[in-house]
């Protein structure tokens, strides 16, 4: 039977999603307890691969397995066999068919900037720590520039394995909330597309806080998704900023 | 100079709050750093000793300092010196007489219980989880009847340096707030009181939980709080769930 898992973790102490023997990876820990419960070696094959430190809600993969449980039983059997940093929170039978990567439609991302004079003893596993004064209106103004259908190798980093680098983006919005204290305001991006190039959000949120610093024209980010010139794009933001939302599919799945 | 500070720390790396040499403590890392920086050997006094795993959001300290800079540079000073599990996000010059502790007319406390089937990676350190039913309602109204002036002996531990037990209690409001998955609710009690003895709101909170799952009743609740009898109080919640939110001062200090 083939199940669709919804997974969170907190990316801190992984290096990333995909196994890489003998490092402590969220692939690596899932499969390793679901072959043990499964009693056979078996992968759990996600939607898409974080990198080290990057966090999730709701990565999205699918395992099949071949003992009978309910779906259930199955997420209190895992969630009892791996440390508390990773944890199932859903498990469903899927079609044979469905394939958590190939069966996507888009994902969601959220970047969090925490913009104050010091960082927060709780945002700093899941917050880029930003002191210098930021321009949020300008911020919005320049991620407006991003939506739509553009090729984004200036957002990317060289990568072998992707045939095209043009991705339509849906989403890019940007909420402000100030700290109970007045000294400090949580600045979360969230980011919708079809999909996503490696580092392409990072790349996105450290050009958007370039911008926002008065590092960088709105003119020269737009000039960057025009031409595809990578020197025109900021530096890639930090993975423990970043946070994989949710992976998208259509109704049926 | 005497100077307030407002401390922020991630309790789950620290022995609590009060020096215990050679045990890492908020308030040995923080001496050390501002020892170091004012050329002597100095303590932070704070407002109360938080136990082992316990957040703090809004400690409140006092130190004694000869350096004259500004207290933008003093914080920024101690901040560069001291982990990232622990901040100064305020510090401000008081009169010589204020001391964190005496001065204080009150604190504020939240407790979080994290209520599903699996706990978030993401409240793991700072949110009890329970997976069992809980009746919120009935929770509420038992938290009315811990309202007002009592003898706390009941919600205590045996403790040789407080002359009283009585406490009057302003405020112990229940906030649900359910995850986005909608598979589990996330539970905040704020709860204010005069003054709290060790293990008060930690007691507070065990018995509320205890109502919640149907294995107390509220009459029993009513009859700790009347008596002052021990035994028909729930188990003392566990310290991560705790966060000292602010501890209020006369509105000239």
């Amino acid at each position: 039977m083939n199940y669709k898992l919804i997974v969170q973790y907190d990316g801190t102490e992984f290096h990333g999603w995909q196994m890489q023997e003998p490092l402590r990876t969220v692939q690596g820990e899932l499969s390793r307890a679901v072959s043990l419960l499964d009693g056979r070696a078996v992968a759990v094959h996600g939607a898409g691969r974080t990198d080290a430190g990057v966090h999730a809600e709701g990565q999205t993969a699918h395992v099949h397995l071949r003992r009978e449980m309910t779906p259930e039983r199955w997420r209190g059997a895992i969630n009892g066999n791996i440390a508390r940093d990773v944890r199932v929170i859903r498990i469903q039978p899927v079609p044979e068919d469905f394939h958590a990567r190939f069966s996507a439609r888009g994902k969601t991302y959220l970047y969090r900037i925490f913009n104050a004079p010091f960082q927060s003893p709780f945002l700093a596993r899941y917050a880029l720590h930003e002191a210098r004064a930021l321009d949020v209106e300008l911020m919005r103004v320049c991620a407006r520039k991003f939506l739509g259908e553009h090729n984004w190798t200036a957002f990317s980093c060289a990568q072998a394995d992707v045939t095209s680098r043009v991705r339509t983006l849906s989403q890019l919005d940007m909420r402000e909330c100030w700290s109970e204290t007045g000294q400090g305001r949580l600045i979360e991006l969230t980011v919708s597309a079809d999909g996503f190039l490696r580092y392409m959000v990072r790349s996105i949120a450290g050009t958007l806080l370039e911008v926002g610093r008065g590092a960088m024209e709105v003119q020269t980010v737009e000039r960057a998704i025009a031409t595809g010139e990578r020197y025109l794009v900021g530096a890639t933001a930090p993975a423990h900023g970043l946070t994989l939302r949710r992976v998208h599919y259509s109704d049926s799945e």
